[in-house]
């Protein structure tokens, strides 16, 4: 078979790397089997557990273990992952001989949240407001900056609530702070906001853009709990969105699936975070769009023309997590409503065990 | 976990076993992922490529090897199968220790054309006449009762076309039963029909009967080119055939997906034949159901209540036969075009490498 266009790197039959080895990876595999192609699954066996089970192989080794890295580049024909913070030495060792989307520039933007904010700053997308603490030097100028109330974060590897600490005066800030050095940090202003919402997109290779509706998220304990489409907002701040999500992907030249979280505000979206992988709030997209957020992620990073991101429905997604997983009798007892489960085989505290996504005739929900 | 109703055998994190290893076994096995449920795929290496590439394990064994049956027995909750003409000791084997579904009383209905047409006659489901040819005797008397044009098929083994002849007169008839025997064969009249079609089925282990649209199908060479919900003649002619569909299940006590083909004229639906199993024309279900063929057919075979078989968009199936599958390229720049390859190395002809499903708006297509 001939070269089937341009951009094409990959072809059915050929293989497709992922690094990590969650639900995200696990989902991806089945997506791009689905179209034919195989995958390597890149992780730690004791994480790999839900992707390699169901993937064509599976490299069991370190993020940093050079030598499998290689071996990994020799095999796939385009590498992929499932989370932001890979280390560098992992996507500088394949860069060199197999292409790897998202490129590691969109790594090293989301991987800290404040050249993260600087870059959205930069793009003048609205953004509370934000400011470096490096120092007990930086503790009043970064609180004159931000006002109070504000959130302390560190700037690396915080994710579901973890290393964030609300503080509404200088006091608390100071003793906040101590207690997270010298772990780097972030003040950002407190948004009070009406909702949550992302907006979840793709980018081709030939520059195509292609975003999912705006999804409203409702976060319990800090973690994910339910997303709907359409969103409560759908209407002016769904077209802001979209407009933020692409002007975030060309500035990035990005490659892949990403996703841009929001706060929904009386003045409209003020964006929090870039995730560039594909989303938990874009699981809903597997049982109410033309295509879901996997498949379109594989057809991007494969060089393939981006799906259709249009919804056929409909949709409210609901996380199983934790225990919640013990409720799948009485999901699937539901009409309309669709299990995911994947395949983890200890239930933990907070641990994401599955997700159900039950989908109702186009404008039964929320129309903005 | 407790067990989570009465009917339950099998829960997230068991295994199910499939008998063969093709594109069908592929997909059960893909759905029963989604599910959180594991998949052992039985089938010798050399055909075990599609769903061996995706599945948590694969047995390599005949299906006649008693030793590894009973290996599959002990690790698999349940077990089921991709094809209809599973040898008699592999169905036995496996229902000592562990359930199988369909059940044997289905396969052995299935397998022979000849006690599938006097089932159906028993339940006055409409048939082409038919006779039986065991001996050169039963020539004349089954030309008798049949008539010409008719068509001479083997009882067993034939599928796509293989094994028939059509015949026009005595002496055709003659000719063909020649070089047929001694392989047992049935006559069957000749259906001159408007169209084909199928209707893909569930019924649960409590008795619970769910039914897909009619499809409406049409062949090229002998095999399934394209199927189109809803059909030309959805309306009556559905209804015949979902009534007929739950006939034939409750009176196999049927466990699992199954399809019946028929023929339409004009004074409605003739039964052709039963496949019991996921079905060729039920592949649209993936992209335009509530739940697709597949998952319908874990959720069956596992206890599970049944999915909601109602469609959410019109669609046209097309098989990748042979080389087709070249065409990839076009079909995924298309848009609402729903590509699945089936990880098959090597393209022949006649051989289903694919399908592709289109898909529009409900009520975009015919509406009988």
């Amino acid at each position: 078979m001939a070269d089937a266009f341009e951009n094409c790197l990959a072809r059915p039959g050929q293989a497709i790397g992922i690094l990590g080895g969650g639900q995200l990876a696990r989902m991806m595999a089945m997506a791009a089997a689905e179209l034919g192609l195989r995958t390597i699954i890149f992780a730690p066996a004791e994480e790999a557990g839900p992707a390699a089970e169901i993937a064509w192989r599976h490299i069991d080794a370190a993020y940093t273990d050079e030598k499998a890295l290689a071996a990994l580049a020799d095999e796939a024909a385009v590498v992929t992952y499932e989370f932001e913070n890979v280390p560098a030495i992992a996507a500088s060792t394949l860069e060199k001989s197999v292409p790897v989307f998202p490129s590691a520039r969109a790594l090293q933007v989301s991987q800290d949240r404040l050249l993260e904010k600087q870059f959205l700053s930069s793009l003048n997308i609205p953004l509370a407001p934000f400011a470096e603490i490096s120092c007990a030097e930086d503790l009043d100028k970064a609180a004159a900056t931000v006002g109070f109330p504000a959130v302390l974060k560190t700037r690396l590897g915080g994710y579901d609530g973890k290393g964030q600490a609300k503080v509404t005066n200088a006091e608390e800030l100071r003793t906040a702070w101590q207690a997270i050095h010298p772990t780097p940090t972030c003040l950002e202003g407190f948004v009070a906001f009406e909702g949550e919402a992302s907006i979840v997109a793709a980018r081709g290779h030939d520059g195509t853009f292609a975003a999912y509706d705006l999804s409203e998220n409702v976060h319990k304990n800090h973690i994910l709990d339910t997303s709907t489409v359409p969103a409560r907002w759908n209407g002016e701040h769904a077209e802001q969105g979209r407009i933020i999500a692409q002007k975030i992907a060309e500035a990035l030249d990005y490659v892949g699936v990403f996703a841009v979280e929001f706060f929904v505000t009386k003045n409209g979206l003020i964006a929090n975070e870039i995730a560039p992988r594909v989303h938990n709030s874009g699981h809903w997209t597997q049982d109410a769009a033309q295509t879901s957020q996997f498949e379109q992620h594989i057809r991007a990073v494969c060089g393939w023309p981006l799906g259709n991101p249009a919804r056929h429905s409909d949709a409210v997604m609901t996380n199983l997590v934790g225990a919640d997983v013990e409720t799948w009798p009485d999901w699937i007892a539901k009409p309309n409503t669709h299990l995911h489960l994947y395949g983890k085989h200890e239930t933990r505290r907070s641990r994401k065990m599955g997700h159900v996504t039950t989908t109702f005739a186009l404008g039964k929900l929320n129309q903005g």
